[in-house]
């Protein structure tokens, strides 16, 4: 049996799906270049380039909310919105600044246009009030403004891309930002084993490229891959889009260089693939969001770069077949297969109205995205085409289409990865990331569609179906504290409820600290308080964030 | 080109390299079955059965130290060796015991015989005095326990299956010792997602075969498969033979129940590939040698059995050539890439020698191993047999053999995994496992060869050379301080010198502790005695190990 698969170009609606096999694949297809970046990278603001960020679409969106386009409104301080009380923390002196200017002359920023941008998350929904902007070099440059705010016990707002979703990495109220911007270099790169140690504020996509010309990939890649720094990476324990393939960043990170709350440098910078001499220090710094210790340098392994990426995007008539599409992958495409991905109808609606992007295939209930990346063109596209024939003659999949060469490859992932910013042009949007038992995973959103009614805008679902993770979105046209409270805590008990994660990827950084209890007994949060306590005794990493309000 | 590749039947000392394409590969290859192990398994003695112990390579030879044969030596009590004074825990009464009786009713065992197989490690090189071996069932048991000894500050030494290579697994002087071999039930296990929930004390031959009757292979293999636990491989973080394929076990292990020093039950016992909420705990215990807490559950995510495994057993002309031959295979062998281990030519001689074991080549300076491990057979066998006829050709291989059938796979495995009982029969062995950059990873064994001239049997270098970690291992007549003091610490700070770990994947129990400096700056050393003050202020947990001591 042989059927034909159609690659229309420019992407259009297929009809009935027909598999074609190439004859011959690119030997060096590969989805994340640059040139499917620019899609993104167009229109970031003079400002921003002047502050040195990198560009981007978080950060060309971060900068909007500062555009002064007519109507749109000044983002709300955080205090006025959330409860939170500012801790007795020093407030920064011109003593102080005079001290900053010591350490890194010239890169204390105090001019509070270019400080607007780094007070604010680029989902423009908490503001902090932060007075300087301190832009260290070295690690060492690190040590010493740490030891100073230690002395003098000021809080510290560690800050690498500012791409986070939970607000952990604007401040809450006014403490002194520490960017890891100008931390940009590449330290070494091993050709043969692929790991690469650099500082903390190589941008992902740089890093990227620059590994992908010595033919390895990162480990993780994200949507925000443009802005956010690698630092910030490991300091969230990213997930992203390659997990599936290439596992946690726990595995995938090395070593690190780390300075801690009192200025002391903590060197675990190794570069081995196993090292057990003693306990794995690095592994309390990933993911604790810069509350116990700033990340100044990375070690990571990446793995080598595949020869041939296939992307297949496809239709499902319903959940059941998306369930049963991704058991087919995972048993037939096995090692090969690198994403799989799923979106709802609502999220293809999204992503049309606001971004223009045309469904390549019928409109359908479901679409999920099959990535596969090997080492044999030829091989792949055998396995992918074996895969299709069987979803297709068992009615899992109504159609689809597949993409090989880099630039269809490129338009089919926008459709996924695109979600996130057209939902952001759709109003406000409460944003839960979720990890779930797969089965279960969507009965939330249809719940939710019920609960809600025509209070919300949409309620959309979609992400990393492989991982077991769910992005939920919900858009209304502005914040509404009725609205959250409908949502809140429902979708938390909902979870806690499958014993699932109420944060899968994003961390709880200073929105969601307050419902780690959902995900986490008490045994454990007295723990992590214990940790705090022990790494930064006075509080000042990153304060209001991660952890609960204590009783 | 097409050349023969000749599949002895047995294996044989093949002539000239043949490349044969096996027209149809089996399906259902895979080289951990139960058949294969029967190898290992025979000859396990009564008492270890009687105790409950699994049977295995490793609690056979531990039985051996106390067969009483006529001229085998009792081991030295550790402290008539080692410079350890006993610290100021309470000792064991009968009260104690009567507390333990009605916890454990009839699982309190006293009888000297039966403990004596647990106060020393298998290698024969530690021994302690402990008076009692607990053998609870639950975690609820273990937590009163725990309660009880750290109220009347009774010294804890966790067991699981004394499989360990550094003494840390048996007691230095008359800890309670606490065993997880009755904790051996399978909790869940989830026939999509691989995700396996299950006690401690589960032996990881018993869940290989659990799991790879579902279609699944633990992420994990060691030549102790028969006898360790699963709670000992994530206590020591164990790395072994799938490591290059399926990474670390910080990666795959999703979650862990904890019992702490004082009782406190630590559930962090979740299925859920993602969870970023908070501080990752069970981090602090991968790895900690029982000296933090007891892991009494594990939740761990177990790949997709692979429907096509081949072996090829390759010899190469020189440590130069090993390294093209890993490189060749990582490049086009890509994902299918699962074990490249390598072995010198006097581990061949001393596997010959001692277990009678046959070369299957031509007699080479250097062997290794290639595994692959892929989801088609036809397109895997393609890829190895081009990789072999590149290799071929290139001269990086004088000669090979390759297997595919179950038998041949097993016997080819033998080869490098009976080393490590092939050198036990050598006589006394020093053993390093260290991570070095590849380059440089023999240039120690052949440095140490002139070094130690005749006063060493053997000197030997082998390992899993796909993650740059040599196994050295000096074999002599017995134990000596002489040899002892040429050895170390030359060995350490050679690599310390190459930026290496003095404990690759073997950890650093009771015998390797004083070296964690060459690989852990004094920073780290004191954060890591701070965790230890935190979770075990008492210190009752496995003392003597893991931690320098204290100046």
């Amino acid at each position: 049996m042989s059927l034909k698969f159609n690659l229309p170009t420019p992407l259009s609606r297929a009809g009935a799906m027909v598999l074609h096999l190439v004859p011959r694949w690119s030997a060096r297809l590969f989805w994340a270049s640059s040139g499917w970046r620019r899609i993104y990278t167009q229109g970031s603001s003079v400002r921003l380039k002047r502050l040195g960020y990198p560009r981007g679409v978080y950060s060309r969106l971060a900068c909007r909310a500062y555009s002064a386009a007519p109507g749109s409104p000044e983002v709300m301080l955080t205090p006025e919105r959330y409860p939170v009380q500012r801790l007795p923390f020093s407030t920064v002196s011109e003593e102080d600044l005079a001290a900053f200017e010591c350490i890194i002359p010239g890169r204390v920023i105090t001019d509070p246009e270019q400080l607007q941008a780094c007070n604010v998350d680029w989902l423009k929904t908490v503001r902090g009030c932060s007075k300087v902007l301190l832009r260290p070099q070295t690690s060492e440059e690190v040590s010493q403004i740490l030891r100073h705010c230690y002395k003098r016990n000021l809080a510290v707002n560690p800050q690498g891309g500012n791409t986070g979703m939970v607000g952990g990495s604007v401040p809450v109220f006014d403490e002194v930002i520490l960017s890891t911007a100008l931390m940009n270099q590449v330290i070494s790169f091993h050709d043969v084993s692929g790991i690469l140690v650099c500082q903390a504020g190589c941008v992902l996509e740089e890093l990227s490229r620059y590994v992908q010309e010595r033919d390895f990939i990162m480990p993780l890649d994200l949507g925000a891959k443009g802005s956010c720094h690698i630092g910030g990476n490991v300091a969230t324990n990213a997930g992203g889009l390659r997990f599936l393939r290439y596992g946690s960043l726990r595995g995938t990170v090395l070593g690190l260089e780390v300075v801690l709350a009192d200025g002391t440098i903590l060197n675990c910078l190794t570069s081995l693939r196993k090292d057990n001499t003693g306990y794995d220090l690095k592994q309390m710094f990933i993911g604790s969001e810069g509350t116990l210790g700033v990340i100044t340098a990375v070690s990571i392994v990446c793995p080598p770069r595949p020869k041939a990426v296939n992307v297949a995007f496809l239709g499902c008539p319903g959940f059941t077949e998306v369930l049963q599409t991704f058991r087919t992958c995972k048993g037939m495409l096995g090692e090969i297969l690198s994403a799989f991905e799923f979106m709802d109808t609502e999220c293809m609606q999204l992503v049309g109205q606001h971004l223009q992007l045309t469904n390549p295939v019928r409109e359908s209930p479901f679409y999920v995205l099959v990535e596969t990346s090997g080492s044999s063109a030829g091989h792949d596209s055998e396995k992918l085409t074996n895969v299709l024939e069987q979803v297709l003659n068992s009615g899992l999949v109504t159609d689809g289409t597949m993409a090989t060469d880099q630039r269809k490859v490129q338009m089919l992932w926008a459709l996924r990865e695109r979600i996130t910013e057209a939902l952001s042009r759709d109003g406000y949007v409460f944003k839960y990331d979720l990890s779930l038992p797969v089965e279960r995973l969507y009965d939330l959103v249809i719940d939710l569609r019920t609960r809600l009614g025509p209070r919300a805008k949409h309620v959309v679902g979609y992400g990393h179906l492989g991982d077991g993770n769910l992005h939920l979105n919900v858009t209304a046209e502005a914040f509404s504290q009725e609205l959250l409270g409908a949502l809140e805590p429902y979708v938390y008990a909902w979870t806690a409820e499958q014993r699932g994660s109420v944060s899968a990827e994003h961390g709880l950084g200073f929105k969601k600290k307050n419902v780690l209890g959902y995900s986490k007994p008490p045994v454990a949060m007295k723990l992590m308080q214990q940790l705090k306590a022990m790494l930064d005794p006075k509080g000042i990493l990153n304060p209001y964030k991660t952890l609960p309000d204590q009783a």
